[in-house]
């Protein structure tokens, strides 16, 4: 039996030859077609919908019907991870990807220069009867060693040992990596590497000058296996030895991918890439490397591994020269990676004076307190709903995404959506900004809850704006136009409860740690706000919603994605890794579950103020 | 179009979907069934005969009428690399192979262990939320160590990281190669290899007691790239990266085969062999590594590589415990390899005072003398004549092989056949031995010609064991049996003129050694003969032939496979590779091709006096 699975809008027709043994979902991750799934798959979050345009799927099951609104059943919509196609179908995918909006600049401190990598021409004369000196000889005197690694006398594809007269070896620290014919020094470059969760950057750097030549971004592949941590690292267990290679595979992939388009765009040869920097945090750390992460998953949260690590590109499966190497940014702990780390010593919070505050905000929120130097960090599991995932209009900051929005009496709704297109969803600012303004306008109790639509007048200009779904309540931003393609967009309880947990989250991690370092929120000097995703969330919003309070409104401080800025730092300085190393030992972490009356001030926190 | 090939002998059909694009020789080499070829497939030795015994080939070339005689052809003979089967053919392989003889013992100084690996037991807490402590943390303090190299922590197949409670780390050095699950201190085990351009030889050490437990070896399965060292550096040549991989290929695949008949023997686990020694020529350790051997066989013979090499056992795809390394010994030149620096070490020529002269006598010849110590070496091309290769009725030492011969007036002509069977051909020792006596008896003048047979007497016991082939005269052995399948065994005028050039090498060599150091052959106090070879080679023969002068009879002594036992103490001391790598810089090298009257002596060497 033959399955053909036709694509209508993205022009894709998947052949499946035999009978299909997974679901719809995995057939349509497996032909990279993306489809949204918080819960990876698992039936539970009801966000992997597609349309059925042509043919049938097996009769819909409860759970579908449960996650699913009448309407859309009506419609034909169906999840995708519930259904196994039996014969062939037109389908549509419902979510729309865009363009990413990815920020790569940010603040960076100035520092000197100091590369790993370096290259020294030598001559090497041919050998005669009567100096027969070996080929290795030669180098190691020429080049002032006691020994060649054999490798490099075996060769590589760019050329093949012994390679006479004018010579370029290549050096890392002491070690020689390569050996190229001719003089090569003009051509030395590297790649400074963020890999977050939800996003990877790459920074293609000239290591001579240290002028960074292009960057290039994508969405971290690693997604088929869910949005945050958690879910990837419950796949990993799941799925063994094959999990933790699938999930390397990926993001080495994608690595791949955008180094080949840096080169390509600036016409610059791989084989003269010769080192990697990686900060990320340290759950993505571990599926770079191949090593298990499942004990950051669960209590203790104690990982394998924290401090940096070298290792050869090849051996990874990374494609730059042949001797390149991966730099590896230390982390503190589970929940403090080499993202914070870098973040960190790029706002040189270990030298500042005064008390200062570091949020990363994401699906894990990290806080760092420096006090005169001092650091103690927490970590909060804030959900991904600040990203803009896990909400049932949710989507990622694209265009079509609503990224700001009003309510007032006298124009209603107002809208700022990104690309200034229709809007097609909420990212993660848009989403803070909506429940900023049903506190504000009441539509939201201190508590969390809708208002009763009752307890509104008619003639109330907030009346028209709640709407009932059975006995749920829910905000109406849009309803669809005439075709059954536009979506109603809205915000339910649940999403509203999502937002409200991420602000507990967020908010008792501040209060744990200055009350930890016994500071008072007044003596704050400084809130530096982090990451690609905090730029976007504009202190209104924080504050308006209350994941920070309303004292430190005016001490914000937005220093972009410092976790790109400080691989970019370490790929030009080794002292920079050296100090960086230090500055991860020197961190102090707090378990905030560990900590003593955490769970009170959680519950408290919860609170919209 | 499929063409069968059956093979009566050998009980083997290769079914060949598709034409046969290469020769038969290439087909059979292919199918595992090995026919001798000298000449690597060129068409020049005529060794590779085949007889066909049902169906038909191409009609026989010029070429072949060349290389066979008249009663060959007659009988269906053809030469395997000069065909290629149209049509299903039946055929027989004329060469037996039999269970080889391999010499793995021999002479071994006094020496004190110390082992490159150790191993330690340390107890590793599981982590708390109080004790957050990363694995690699803990495997730090517990061994002492500033890092863990990632490969550790990313596990393996003997299992995965973390593991907690008892736990044995693995040092080679004071590097962490391994990490296991509980005491382990007893299985420590390692694997000292001789690879000789003929025989690999491996044998399995206990590294806590030093007990060779078991030992198992092969031809070596580069064989069929050719049998001597410029056959296979050309088929390197020739075929470029592809080549150098499957001579690499090749080896790899057989001190696995070895290693796992080692480890089935003595039912130890791979996993628990962590280090390799290899002593090997300067070929072999090129092409073990994959290293362009290119150079060795041009002059002026400079190679990439003759120091010491450590090397990780994965990287060459050699199967043993994960962070197992292989340490290769240290070579002096292109001909003077690792197998003879070994040898030297053995046999402490370095220490010795007075005049010794070491021979390892194969398809090289290696001459060291040691004059007080100081070590002055040559190189000379015997040929593998001495081998038994590339003579007509050559063979290895193996079960049928003629290994000595006399010849008497009462008697005629006496065989000694190794295993008392019937004699299908002649091994290294047989042709001295007949080449001797054919010198002793004057069938063969000084010049090395054969004396005419007119000039014997009719009555003459002689007579007879001379005959003419064409123009050409031959020395018979025996004549076949009623049997076309009974060969005919002779030595031509061609096979005497292989020894003497092979004699002419060795003598030159020797001679030039001792004029070079300014030593009178009396002053030497004994000549060492190494090699598993030449542990075969009476001081008859020697002496006899005039490969070594009548001189030096009684300063012989033997000393076995000294290349293995040199690769079994550096397996054993660290202190042993380190003064064996001394010891090859120490070693001085005369190219002879360069030395002056070197002409003039080789062909004064030639002489059979």
């Amino acid at each position: 039996m033959m399955v053909k699975i036709a694509i209508r809008n993205r022009n894709t027709i998947i052949d499946h030859h035999g009978a299909i043994s997974g679901d719809l979902l995995e057939v349509l991750s497996g032909n990279e077609i993306f489809v949204d799934n918080a819960c990876n798959g698992k039936g539970s979050c009801g966000k992997c919908k597609i349309r059925v345009v042509e043919g049938q799927l097996p009769e819909i099951s409860e759970t579908e019907k449960s996650l699913l609104k009448k309407e859309e059943i009506e419609s034909g919509v169906r999840l995708a991870c519930l259904v196994t196609p039996k014969e062939d179908i037109v389908i549509e995918v419902l979510q729309k990807e865009r363009k990413h909006e990815i920020l790569t600049k940010g603040y960076m401190p100035d520092f000197s220069f100091r590369q790993g990598i370096r290259k020294t021409v030598i001559d090497i004369e041919k050998p005669t009867l009567e100096n027969q000196a070996s080929y290795e000889d030669s180098l190691c005197s020429g080049l002032g060693l006691a020994r060649i690694d054999w490798n490099l006398l075996a060769g590589s594809k760019a050329g093949s040992v012994p390679i006479f007269g004018e010579v370029t070896g290549v050096f890392a620290g002491d070690e020689l990596i390569g050996i190229e014919a001719g003089d090569t020094r003009n051509g030395l470059y590297g790649v400074a590497i963020d890999i977050g969760t939800t996003t990877v950057v790459c920074a293609l750097v000239d290591l001579n000058t240290g002028a960074e030549l292009a960057t290039a971004s994508m969405i971290n592949p690693q997604k088929k296996f869910g949005l945050d941590v958690l879910t990837r690292i419950t796949y990993q267990i799941e799925n063994g030895k094959l999990g933790r290679e699938k999930l390397q595979h990926e993001i080495v992939k994608g690595i791949n991918t955008l180094i080949g388009e840096l080169c390509a765009e600036t016409k610059i040869s791989r084989d003269h890439v010769y080192e990697l920097t990686v900060a990320a945090n340290c759950t993505m750390l571990h599926f770079l490397l191949g090593i298990d992460a499942a004990s950051i998953g669960k209590s203790p949260y104690a990982p394998v591994f924290v401090r940096a690590k070298t290792v050869k590109a090849k051996d990874l499966g990374l494609k730059a020269a042949p001797g390149a190497s991966v730099y590896c940014l230390p982390s503190v702990s589970s929940y403090i990676g080499a993202d914070i780390v870098s973040g960190v010593y790029v706002c040189e919070l270990h030298k500042q004076s005064g008390n200062i505050l570091f949020i990363d905000i994401g699906t894990n929120g990290e806080i760092v307190l420096a006090n005169n130097g001092n650091l103690l960090s927490c970590s909060c599991a804030a959900g991904p709903a600040l990203e803009g995932m896990n909400i049932s209009s949710g989507m990622r900051a694209a265009e079509g995404a609503i990224e700001d929005l009003k309510i007032t009496e006298e124009n209603g709704i107002e809208l700022k959506v990104i690309g200034n297109e229709e809007p097609i969803g909420l990212c993660g600012s848009g989403i803070l900004a909506v429940v900023k303004e049903l506190i504000r306008t009441g539509l939201v109790k201190k508590d969390g809850a809708f208002i009763k639509k009752e307890k509104l007048a008619e003639s109330d200009y907030r009346y028209d704006m709640l709407q009932l779904d059975g006995k749920k309540r829910e905000f109406v931003i849009k309803t669809g136009g005439g075709t059954s393609d536009e979506k109603n967009l809205f915000i339910t309880q649940g999403d509203v409860r999502q937002v409200q947990l991420a602000k507990g989250a967020i908010l008792s991690g501040f209060y744990a740690l200055l009350k930890q370092a016994d500071i008072d929120m007044n003596q704050l000097d400084k809130v530096m706000i982090a990451g690609q995703f905090g730029a976007h969330l504009p202190a209104d919003s924080l504050v308006g919603v209350g994941i920070l309070p309303e004292a430190v409104r005016d001490k914000l401080e937005y220093v972009g994605n410092s976790s790109k800025t400080g691989a970019y730092m370490a790929l030009m300085s080794v002292d920079v890794r050296k100090q960086m190393e230090d500055l991860a030992k020197e961190m102090d972490y707090l378990e905030l579950g560990a900590s003593e009356g955490y769970e009170r001030l959680f519950t408290k926190c919860l609170m919209f103020v």
